[in-house]
């Protein structure tokens, strides 16, 4: 059967009346029409997917045969970047699937780098999917310290040993399972170890899953400045199992929220309305709500890196509060406030900027400091960061070019933005001094 | 005026009585017509170039005007790597042509990476050729200790703290001024610094300007072994001022013609053929004779390097007696011994192990083993570094896959090897025996 247009049509008029929308007040955009690892659906690409699961896949999921004898295939977004394409797989239970990683797996060893908290969580399933019916496999682990705190070079260090210690070669993969921190320095180990070997990303939170895992960036932090020493270096599969949210913790949940309603903001008007609308069902981890936009902010996310890999215009609009943001964590200490909390509170000033250059209409001012109060994320910096700390650590930025610092900042209509060092030095200090005492 | 074939075989013909070929015992191939830095001559391409002098230059040099006003244009032999393709520039007093390096730098900022033994002797010079009439330039700099022991993660961490300290930005130049050490290390701190900036190789050894400068190998070493940390990072050029080899020791000298004698034996018996005959030239530093050494060496490893960039295959076979030299080095501590002294020894076991299988006659032996001698290079590992300390170092090397370790052994006519993990193990074990007291 093809996914030709004419059956998408039919399959979508199918489902409005399926239990799946199960909410009165969770709406999605008509536009989209989207099924959650339901075999009975076919997996509906959206008009924003970058490259729809294959054909095959969606008719093989139409078959009344396979559909009862095969396991659910995830939602797939491919991240186009030539040879080294891969895919994102969303979705329920899919580290119960073992064909999923295995397949990704180049050589007999694997390095699974996670720490002490997710480690007692999912590093059993993990190594259990990794081996399950392939004997050829053996998989060492290294479990690192938790938080922002230790992405270092004495923690990235721990990865080399243990990995040097195991004898492991070029063929070997890494996999990073947890969140940003974890996907951030294996990615940059994986990249340096033996001057690259394979490496696959298994994500534990809303952050690493709709942002950090996606898109190749890898690193560690300097006590100077964030992510300054590290590699731009693809994954060979992101590996999405939606059921390790359930073990996260809401604030960790809230800090994943930053990002997606990044999105929205940046390029996306229909899906940060569609946030407004369902923010409540995303704080209660109605997991269709998680799911839809888990996949539509990696959508986002891989049209982007497929446009601009290495951050020479366009993807550096992903930052949008993250220069704020920086300052903000290596400010306070990282590790004190999570990622997304500092780039929630960093948004809010570079939408103040924005509007003060007058490049935006107080609406949408208004609008970002709702949605982010019910997402319980802050809206102002800690008051322990001063000016001076926000312009020393913006000095160092990776958007300063040639001496001048480049903004993401909104402009026009809800969904654009702008990046660019050609702004009124006023307003951001204008800015600076209003959300600063001093 | 067009560089056709024509005009190089009158240009080639007109050279048989000049002045350049000095001393009769100093032959060159007859296929090869090499002029050095004269600007009345045309800089020939061998047979065995990669990509030739664009024929612009050969058409400005052929120009009486323009030869009399301009500098001579040297020898340039070119990386051919899409679009990280690159230029090596090969002569004497390229340090006092600041075009050269500048046309290569991009941004304000450049930061020189060098070490205390070079930064007297050619660091004021490289700050000149940098900034002379090129006032928007600022340079800062950073010495590191000298020697292979320093080649570490704490000694990389300067680099990474001088270059954020001085707040350079992306469109920031690394330049390495100095061995192969020093290139190695800049060029995995420029690999990694913000992800990536600008890169410039200046190498002052034999040992750098006829290998490590050239492909891109960049990295640090681990304590249990070498090169494990590192990356695939191609510079914008690589500059090599043989002047420079003026003020080099002779054990570095003779350290670097280890990879020089390597070339001739893993692919190219005439140039090996020549090293028989000009060894003593080369050791008296004969400058014609150096710099023909280096760009018949620096053009087999642009071949190779344009063929298999990351080491899949063919890459590995310019590996001839490093993997039983890493061991040594490794062995004896990082330091003691010069990097070509244990390749030297390294080569000397692998062609050993060669003919144990049966795979080259025993004049080759005979023939690596004189030259070796003439260059003043060990032939035998240390005593100090026992069978098992080799075995223990060569498990953990680089190509080892799958838990094989495939070595680079010599097979057939001289100028012929293989990079292979299907040998009698015994031939090995033999070697070892013969060359470790225990």
């Amino acid at each position: 059967m093809s996914s030709s247009s004419s059956t998408l049509s039919h399959l979508s008029l199918s489902l409005s009346s399926s239990s799946f929308i199960h909410k009165p007040n969770f709406l999605y955009p008509t536009t989209i029409h989207y099924l959650h690892f339901n075999p009975k659906f076919v997996s509906l690409s959206t008009k924003r997917t970058i490259c729809a699961s294959s054909s095959s896949s969606s008719s093989q999921l139409m078959d009344p045969f396979l559909s009862k004898t095969q396991p659910p295939i995830p939602t797939t977004v491919h991240v186009d970047l030539g040879d080294r394409s891969y895919p994102i797989y969303i979705g329920s239970g899919l580290l119960n699937q073992p064909h999923l990683l295995q397949r990704h797996v180049h050589g007999k060893r694997v390095l699974v780098v996670t720490n002490t908290t997710v480690a007692p969580l999912y590093l059993d399933k993990v190594v259990d999917a990794l081996t399950r019916g392939n004997q050829n496999v053996s998989v060492e682990s290294v479990i690192l310290p938790d938080g922002e705190q230790y992405k270092d070079m004495d923690t990235l260090m721990k990865v080399f040993d243990k990995a040097i210690e195991s004898r492991l070669d070029r063929r070997s993969t890494f996999v990073a399972l947890g969140g940003g921190v974890i996907g951030d320095m294996c990615g940059f180990a994986a990249a340096s170890f033996l001057r690259g070997v394979n490496f696959i990303q298994i994500p534990t939170t809303v952050m690493a899953q709709v942002d950090s895992s996606v898109g190749g960036k890898t690193g560690i932090n300097h006590h100077l400045g964030k992510n300054l020493i590290g590699a731009f270096y693809q994954p060979q599969c992101v590996l999405i199992d939606t059921d390790t949210l359930n073990t996260l913790p809401e604030r960790e949940l809230a800090s994943g929220f930053a990002e997606v309603i990044k999105y929205g903001l940046i390029r996306d008007a229909d899906f940060f309305e569609w946030q407004e609308k369902n923010i409540h069902a995303l704080m209660a981890r109605d997991p269709n709500a998680l799911a839809y936009a888990i996949k539509r902010s990696c959508e986002n996310k891989a049209e982007v890196v497929s446009l601009d890999e290495k951050e020479s215009g366009l993807r550096a609009t992903l930052n949008l509060g993250h220069t704020f943001g920086h300052a903000i964590e290596t400010g306070v200490g990282y590790g004190q406030w999570l990622h997304g909390e500092a780039v929630a509170a960093g948004t809010v000033m570079a939408v103040d900027m924005s509007y003060r250059l007058g490049w935006i209409d107080d609406s949408i001012v208004k609008r970002v400091g709702e949605i982010l109060k019910q997402a319980k994320l802050p809206t102002t910096p800690p008051e322990t960061v001063t000016m001076d700390m926000f312009k020393s650590v913006m000095a160092v930025d990776k958007k300063v070019a040639d001496g001048l610092l480049r903004l993401i900042l909104l402009k026009g209509p809800l969904g654009n933005c702008v990046f660019t060092g050609d702004y009124d030095r006023k307003a951001l200090d204008d800015t600076l001094g209003a959300f600063c005492k001093s």
